[in-house]
């Protein structure tokens, strides 16, 4: 089973891969703001004549309520086992601008690294798997296991549009496992495979006031001013202690025996290491937990921008009819999103005076997900590490969201392998993202090892393809 | 001493005053925003050619380090009483754009009002004075009185740089009143003289953390959000019964008679007029004081605008680096402004958690001043009124700041008559400011009887005209 003609042709071609996944980041491809649509609509033509081009069947790029799915497969082995693959083509914002040392969609080698907004997250992840399936059909013209690809433009905006798109087409996605490069290993030489990640409540909270922005001066100390009003809010929602304030908020949080915490901490990173990435000389958060475990075992509460009065240079003597706070929560098992969204809710409306008034607005959600470690599946990833870096991968969990993930466990009823290449200091959501790019070609032979061992899994039997409606009407879900 | 030429072509060329005005708002005088130095400048020269036109002498556009002075007069008494009027060509910032209902520095009637940025504050009052100047000087090729002008780009943001140009002429600029028109009137037919500011104070509060924005999924509970600590800080800036928190921060604050708290609230505007004109249903601060009080006799610190975090549309998944909350005191008799900046710095300080950094940034200050009722250019302003709008102004105090009047005051060691033409409901300082045409008409002959009144007081000697420097190298200063 060993794939020696792809690992060969990967290695020949690493140049041209690096050129066409550079061609990959240019695309400004950020899902939240709308001026980028026709990046993102470019984009997505441009992947699906890529997939085209490798010799992936069936592609298709699907129009949805929001940015597009892009769908293709290889399916030569009928009843044989099947894998499908996901990734994300869209990217987060990129301010703060001037921050970056090269631009942001100018992809720039120093180093080894590739610089770059996507180059981790996800483009240079999920090229990786586009490359291993290139280097297969290229040198053998054939996969060692039916894989079936999907690849969506909303991740960073909470996959609203392809989760029902996958509750409405479960039998042409049925597959035996999934796999996804969206997370990282513990350093360039200790791989790593997430099997849990925290769900997540993205809200907005508004506090509004006057009419319209009033004069400081002539109204200052008279009337409440909602910027205020809104930071009043925002300081209650931690305890003096970092434990989140909303009542009842950690009555569901699963508390974990002292041996699977014991193992937590000789596989995961230390209290140092996580500082170190953070570039933080003191942690923060919940006593009585680890760092590694306050990003994991523990829920959190982000508030990720504030919007609210003159925020340009100098000074504006103004009190704003209106400000909004933008927060991030993450939540472990057993928090349902819908229930935490509705305690913070009810906490929010005890906490507003009757000097404002208040709005939540949830923009999107995700459960928690926890994977089984002893899926044949996570043993064909542990070996694929092990043959391309030598070194067996840790078992972790990630603090971070993949909405995709629980929609695959709850509808596709199959666990999602996080194969992640990216690296602590990756920088990823923040200015000058890079990409390890000895990961990437390491990454291209793990997704190889990775399809040989799938293909080499005990087959079960899958349901034939079968087009539950057509793709081409997903925007209709 | 009737005015009765003047006041004629006054009337006779109203329709070119409005075009003109509408000239005058087109430049898009935004001092805090460097991107609009050009526009300042082009305003700068426009005005003064503009004096020129008119006949006004010695008129001169004076570079400061930030935006240009411009100076003019008119002294053809020697001897005589001099006015000195001060005015402002520049504006605020104009954000949020998208709640103008037409554009900014696009001038536009509606009714009996002129919308722009810049309509009442502080462009359409100073004309009122320019145009009073031309109507005398054009139809009498005199003026009753002394007159000095003294126009500035930079009151809101300070005043930072006439100032220590006001200190520094002090001959030049001698006087015996100034007259300067930037605050409001209670109703269309009720004038209002200020004889009271509030001091200000803007600073910048920055909250640093980690060395770049981190993931809110990888970090979340582990490390201090420095846009959550920021509001922690900023929620306990007042206490729960909306007093500013700041130890000893009162302790200075000026104790009112009964008998003069009882006068203000006769003469001053209602709670109800004040909840009106802000757009509020609830008054909301400091309990014991009318909501007139607590703008006027009591300080006020408003949060005028946060920057932190993302602020574009939809979900960004970050913790931010870095958060910035400026602010804006305003303070009363017998506040000193160093002082408190001392204060306030300290609380910060004790506020500070060790998991975050903070910077306290002074930007702008300026002293709160109080003037003499009985001066007699007060006599001639209330005359003035009395025969422009049929009605006896009321003396007021405003909770505003014009940093200028009490450099006037401690420098020149004249009192400035803050003959207000703004109306309450005029939005300077937010979107669709205006300025009710009726004022402005009145305005001027508000000026031109407050000219008439003031050549006939009782003539003091000044001292002959000297140029203490060349006006030329006030950006020395």
């Amino acid at each position: 089973m060993s794939p020696a003609p792809p690992l060969k042709y990967a290695q020949t071609h690493r140049q041209r891969f690096l050129a066409e996944l550079k061609e990959f980041i240019r695309f400004p491809t950020i899902s939240a703001q709308p001026k980028h649509d026709q990046a993102i609509r470019n984009c997505a033509a441009w992947l699906a004549n890529h997939l085209r081009r490798i010799a992936m069947e069936h592609v298709k790029v699907i129009p949805t309520r929001g940015h597009p799915v892009i769908y293709a497969d290889h399916c030569h082995l009928p009843g044989g086992p099947t894998v499908l693959v996901y990734g994300h083509y869209d990217v987060q914002p990129v301010d703060p601008l001037g921050e970056w040392q090269s631009p942001p969609f100018e992809p720039t080698v120093r180093g080894e690294d590739l610089y770059g907004r996507g180059a981790c997250d996800d483009k240079g992840q999920m090229f990786v798997h586009v490359k291993a399936l290139e280097s297969c059909l290229k040198s053998q013209g054939t996969l060692p296991v039916n894989v079936k690809c999907l690849f969506e433009g909303e991740e960073e905006i909470g996959s609203p549009n392809v989760i029902p798109f996958v509750a409405r087409n479960r039998r042409a996605l049925a597959a035996d496992a999934a796999v996804a490069s969206d997370t990282q290993m513990l350093g360039p030489s200790h791989p790593a495979i997430s099997y849990a990640e925290r769900g997540s409540l993205n809200l907005e909270l508004e506090a509004r006031g006057p009419k319209h922005d009033l004069h400081s001066g002539n109204f200052g100390g008279a009337v409440h001013n909602p910027l205020q009003a809104l930071c009043e809010i925002l300081g209650k929602l931690h305890d003096a202690a970092g434990r989140i304030a909303v009542p009842h908020f950690y009555d569901r949080v699963r508390k974990w025996s002292e041996r699977q915490r014991l193992r937590m901490l000789h596989t995961g990173p230390s209290d140092e290491a996580i500082l170190r990435d953070a570039g933080v000389a003191k942690g923060w958060g919940e006593r009585g937990f680890t760092l590694q475990e306050r990003t994991t075992l523990r829920p959190s509460l982000a508030i990720t921008g504030i919007v609210g009065g003159y925020q340009g240079p100098g000074v504006k003597g103004v009190i704003p009819a209106r400000a909004l706070a933008k927060l991030n929560i993450r939540l472990v098992p057993d928090q349902d999103p819908r229930e935490m969204d509705r305690l913070l809710r009810e906490y929010i409306a005890r906490l507003t005076p009757p000097t404002v008034r208040t709005t939540v607005r949830t923009r999107s959600s995700a459960k928690p997900v926890l994977m089984d470690q002893s899926h044949p599946a996570m043993w064909a990833a542990a070996l694929a590490y092990q043959r391309s870096f030598g070194a067996s991968p840790v078992f972790l969990r990630s603090g971070g969201t993949i909405p995709i993930v629980s929609a695959f466990k709850e509808v596709l009823g199959i666990p999602t392998v996080l194969m992640g290449f990216g690296l602590p200091d990756d920088a990823i959501h923040a200015p000058n993202e890079k990409f390890h790019l000895p990961n990437f070609y390491r990454g291209i032979s793990t997704s190889l090892w990775f399809l040989a061992a799938m293909g080499a899994t005990k087959r079960r039997q899958i349901p034939p393809m079968a087009w539950e409606s057509e793709w081409s009407v997903a925007y209709d879900y």
